[in-house]
């Protein structure tokens, strides 16, 4: 039925489609409790702000499955995406920094919901080392190489200061881990075969700001 | 010495450019502070994951003022872009929802300095309105739209619960609001000439579990 040939997704994957696929498989989930059986490229790009035609190519890397004039199955296309974002598993990880930012994503269902489990915390701060955030106790960062290992973490999420990011990063790639997702402000190295990548919360607004001062007018 | 042409970036600038704009933002500041004062398209490229090619044809919208063997001015680069970001002057926000992430977001520092500043909080819940957060005294809800405008607010920070998001943007819109940054995990609607964003922070994490799973290269 699909033309899907994982070796070739592999090379032409970009990252703005493997994001465009997070807003779809988004999307899907809200059209599946509506009780929708099937969508159109159309719609895809309405409520994408997206066109029909960039839909239509990113979901050609599935395969020809969706049928002219009736659209995509919600839930047959849901579980594809699903499947190659690596959603339809559970993933352990460990949280670095258990200060403002750090808290609230302890307690962000959205990660949870999408099988990202955050089953260690660490801090270097003594007053927060054995306190307990939704049942999971804060490690001394001093031990976080034999903890990570012991663990089995396979990503771990950085929300420390600026200055300790990159030597913890270190310590990580160090101690195995091959994903590591950075809250700080900072452009850190990591060596081939490290998955980094950089949440800035501030990206958005910045956005937002380009628009009203360019009076964009969004596709 | 530029040939950049304002009306020509609005028509052909994509939102993916936008947020490499972004990037690019945070790279040369951080090139600045280490005392940088050219860079070359390749060192940006190695910096941020990309293709010289791409940063060399992101960076001609701003006309052709870095020379060839020589680079860009950081300093003079990071001032266009900041320019084109709407980060050279002050943007006066509020924040509906003060619960974990919108509590974290109030002392994320990151936001106020570029120019992103929280005046206004806003909560449903009895026993935080009145409540003071790093200065804000939080609002009912009840005036949000009254005290919007009384605020002179330009963009609205909405993290509160799926099922309260849409009628509190639409209450925004109605405000006159034209930027709302979304943290809830819902699909919301906004009219045409307002300019909505939705921030998922489980995105990045679904990227590196991409990657995990399909062992991507990154470019």
């Amino acid at each position: 039925m699909s033309s899907f040939n994982s070796s070739d997704f592999k090379k032409k994957i970009s990252e703005s489609t493997i994001h465009r696929l997070s807003r779809y498989f988004r999307a899907l989930e809200s059209l599946e409790k509506k009780g929708d059986e099937t969508v159109s490229s159309k719609e895809l790009a309405r409520s994408e702000k997206l066109t029909p035609a960039q839909v239509r190519k990113d979901l050609s890397f599935f395969g020809s499955f969706g049928t002219r004039g009736l659209g995509y199955p919600v839930i047959e296309l849901k579980i594809r995406i699903s499947h190659i974002l690596g959603l339809d598993r559970e993933w352990r990880i460990a949280l670095i920094g258990v200060g403002n930012i750090g808290s609230a994503l302890v307690s962000y269902k959205e990660f949870s919901r999408q099988g990202f489990k955050i089953v260690k915390l660490f801090d270097n701060d003594q007053r927060k080392i054995g306190s307990n955030h939704k049942g999971i106790v804060v490690s001394d960062i001093k031990n976080l190489s034999t903890e990570l290992k012991d663990a089995g973490i396979e990503m771990v999420v950085i929300c420390v200061p600026v200055q300790d990011a990159q030597y913890l990063v270190d310590d990580v790639v160090k101690a195995g881990v091959r994903a590591i997702l950075n809250f700080a402000p900072a452009v850190l190295k990591v060596p081939d075969g490290v998955f980094l990548r950089n949440e800035n919360m501030s990206m958005e607004l910045e956005y937002l700001s380009y628009a009203l001062v360019n009076n964009h007018v969004q596709k």
